[in-house]
């Protein structure tokens, strides 16, 4: 059976990272999923002036002090990518493919996805159009998939379905090495629409088109909707009160997930918010 | 005629601060009217650990990282207690005794107070209880006036009023010394009700009573409802959107004045937000 943990947090950007601090401060049992790296966009910040506290600074530079402060507190990040979070009454089911995580509360700190959905992605997801290509590899079995991938986690996923498919086409959208099965057909291209009747037939990309039966589109993070079914979108963000409860019980949002404006400090003040909420109602 | 400032803050903790930060990046002409301590709550704070960035601070290092932050970007605190905040239409009138600003919008960031009202001080509003003395000093002239005084800037407003009432009693509610005009006598005891009939005719203290016709109560900061009249309260605070909008179009409220947590990350993030939207709306 596994550990239940009172507090989840999905997100390692500034909401995530301060929801952990305040849980942890109140003495809760707390889980935080995301990456060592925090979050690409704060990684990339060329200057920083807007942070109360810090003036003039690097987005690397204030990582480097986020990272002290969790240090300090003994608080650790869990480099998993949860695929989707299954409310169970009493607690929550946070799957990382055929692993399961359980949690009290959660809160959804993921961020917001600045790349656009290919044309007819919307149209075909789970009519071939996928997020988790682990979990629904068993589908394609014999058949030719193809896989979008925005970073090199996806590659993993890639080497994985290779194992079940017959043909397995890679379109990896960032730079750098490759370290995927040499059965993998590596496809540098831009991928444009996904087309098909009832079901996907193919990926037209700029300079080819792929026949395939299914595509995953591996974003550096999953949709709110994709990653919490039932949970409420309004204007493509979560919708949450000022306490940032979502319409789901013991689910909190907090950070550009919820709306704009997408600033690192009032992200990390609602991730305060979340955490403090969910310690009153756990 | 007097310069019209594109948003005028008022209140100088973290969600001020933060605010005024945001509209000076957006080239916004702005004031901010508060204290160069920033908040007596952040000052007495012994150890602050859930502001992102800093861990294991006292609330006087955090104080001495914000002020290097403003003193940065060229932010001035305007040491003026702010009475009352009218909406002309166009713009908003601050009146500050006999000064007055104006400002396109106004964001309310004046945090919470946390002493309770004195028996009777709500139910004499208006009939002899008030918030500001020099304001309505005339209505006393030749009468006994009582002053009961939070801070020693209440002095100054207890000596305006004592060259027109023919009596003031001052009761000073913090410690140190007074620089009181001779004719003033000061009380040393605890006030504890309000009683009249049609209107006020004593303070009863702790020790004593006094007959008086006025009572000014001069706390750290002046209610919300009472700053800006037609200020829509919920539950005790300032009613917002999750844009940190009031019931009063371009006027705003970030912080604790808003709500709990009474915590400065969430104080800050909304002051961020409250001058974003400000910006995007004047």
């Amino acid at each position: 059976m596994s550990e239940r943990y009172d507090i989840a947090i999905i997100g390692s950007g500034p909401a995530g990272l301060e929801a952990a601090i305040n849980a942890k401060i109140r003495n809760k049992n707390v889980i935080i999923f995301g990456s060592k790296d925090f979050s690409p966009k704060l990684m990339k910040a060329p200057k920083i002036n807007n942070y109360l506290g810090f003036y003039d600074v690097s987005g690397a530079e204030l990582k480097a002090q986020f990272e002290k402060h969790i240090e300090n507190m003994g608080i650790k990040i869990t480099e998993e990518r949860i695929n989707a979070v299954y409310a169970m009454g009493e607690y929550f089911a946070l799957m990382v493919n055929e692993k399961m995580y359980e949690a009290r509360a959660v809160i959804i700190a993921t961020g917001i996805e600045n790349g656009k959905p290919l044309k007819g992605e919307a149209e075909f997801l789970g009519k071939g159009v996928g997020y988790c290509a682990t979990c629904d590899a068993p589908l394609y079995r014999g058949k030719t998939v193809t896989i979008v991938g925005y970073n090199k986690e996806a590659e993993e996923e890639a080497n994985y379905v290779s194992e079940l498919a017959s043909s397995v086409y890679y379109v990896p959208m960032y730079r750098g090495d490759l370290s995927v099965n040499p059965s993998i057909k590596i496809v540098n291209d831009k991928p444009i629409e996904v087309c098909g009747e009832d079901s996907v037939k193919e990926l037209v990309l700029e300079k080819e088109t792929l026949k395939t039966d299914g595509i995953f589109v591996l974003r550096d993070s999953i949709s709110p909707s994709q990653l919490v079914p039932g949970l409420e979108i309004e204007d493509g963000h979560i919708k949450v009160d000022r306490r940032m409860r979502t319409n789901i019980k013991r689910c909190y949002a907090a950070g550009d997930c919820t709306g704009k404006p997408y600033q690192y400090i009032k992200s990390a003040g609602e991730g305060q918010v979340a955490a403090l909420t969910a310690v009153e109602e756990i």
